[in-house]
């Protein structure tokens, strides 16, 4: 058996919350997906989706995540404040905190509902790709922690450093194959942080980081639990693309397709630079 | 000088909130944008940024808003609070409620920021689309009253009940040239209510409507004041469209676009519905 069935997985660790009473959890920040100056977004998504998961009046599973970045989360310990806005039949809507003594530095608002076999269309298809093993994984060595917690495999728009220019941009589409490093069997909680794997849009178009922060990030969970337990460890499809850079903001809005085909999720964000 | 511009815009009437202290306001729906069972979504989206555009410490022009419809908004009064939950360099980050009795009816996050000038890049085109007058306008008349307060000019997708169904379902995909009714100079607040005029889009790609509501929709907002006041009171080009109906919720995305070709907001939201 090898070692790493016997250690949690560090997706598991960085997104461990501990209950300090109802409503009221304690977390502390994982070097092992440190971003370039705070902790990469996708676990801060993580860790305020398993904050609601994990409150005993949950029912059913996640619907739709926004979270927002309000101010740089410091290295160490944290508190995650989960309130049960409303409890409908169909829905429960939560709002969630994550504070650092007295600043706030991020807030979630996210809708869980029970799962339903209803009328089902998906006019939606994923774009064809060549298999996971036919493409290099991208080499994240001496970069950010993160991006090695992570298996990315390109078809196109890798971010590397200097492909493009502001004279002369890349396209700012993106597809690649992605999962968990090592391997992991996917979850929502998961699901959530992968839904901020899109590296910044402005590297691969520009071909280089300025100042740079996600502010806004929305996620809609369209994959049941079955979904979900089929898509297992294997790889997911994530499509991402930007449609404007202006005003020191840009938009981008990404699709996480399953293995076998099924859009498993939707995410958009606004991110904010610099210059 | 005709009658409407005697009278204040229904919008403005509908979004018209009073104060009643430092971040309480309060408001009342309004039956020229009643829907099927309650106000249109869209003037609540526009009350809770209005809410916050009206708050004294607000800095800047809206970034982001999500909305979360947690209940259903009763005819009457309803009181909106507003917190300025992060007052940073860069942006502000707000949580809004809209409360009716003790039912917290409705949720938004809301980021705003000073305009700034940044380079800029644009990979997004609007689609082709014939002059507004061109296209005949829906008829509104004998529908839900909101339907009447916008202009539809559709090029695809309109929805008319009956022309598809659940075995031939129709195209997702919707273009339209589409304003207030009467005309308007487009502001914030008239964007975030336009940014869900796309009627449900399970009428238009299965031919009826069965029990259903939106359950979360964002608005990143990627336009400059400049850029608003250019757009005047003419009409946007608004396209939507839908991947994914499943497990009782579909996506959908949608684009609205000055009538000079800038993408002025982008929008997105889950759906939820029954059967």
């Amino acid at each position: 058996m090898s070692d790493t069935l016997l250690k949690p997985h560090p997706l598991d660790e960085a997104t461990y919350l501990r209950s300090l009473g109802p409503g009221r959890l304690a977390g502390r920040t994982s070097a092992a997906y440190w971003n370039m100056a705070g902790p990469f977004g996708g676990t801060t998504a993580a860790i305020l989706l398993r904050a609601v998961m994990e409150h005993p009046d949950r029912r059913g599973r996640p619907v739709a995540q926004t979270v927002n970045f309000c101010a740089a989360v410091a290295e160490g310990e944290f508190e995650v404040l989960v309130r049960l806005v409303r409890d409908g039949r169909s829905t429960q809507h939560w709002l969630v905190e994550l504070v650092q003594g007295d600043v706030v530095a991020a807030t979630a608002s996210t809708v869980t509902g029970p799962s339903r076999e209803t009328w089902s269309h998906r006019p939606g298809a994923p774009p064809p790709m060549p298999p996971s093993q036919a493409l290099a994984p991208l080499p994240t060595e001496g970069r950010n922690a993160w991006l090695g917690r992570y298996e990315f495999r390109f078809e196109r728009g890798e971010p590397i450093p200097g492909r493009a220019s502001a004279e002369a941009p890349a396209p700012a589409l993106s597809r690649a194959w992605v999962r968990d490093a090592p391997p992991r069997p996917l979850d929502y909680v998961a699901l959530a942080a992968l839904a901020d794997t899109f590296v910044v849009k402005i590297l691969q178009v520009r071909g280089d980081i300025p100042p740079v922060a996600t502010v806004s990030m929305t996620t809609y969970f369209l994959a049941d639990e079955a979904e979900m337990a089929r898509q297992g460890e294997d790889y997911l499809l994530c499509t991402a693309d930007a449609r404007a850079f202006k005003h020191g903001f840009n938009d981008q809005t990404a699709e996480l397709w399953s293995a076998g085909g099924e859009l498993l999720a939707v995410s958009n964000q606004v991110v904010w630079f610099k210059g």
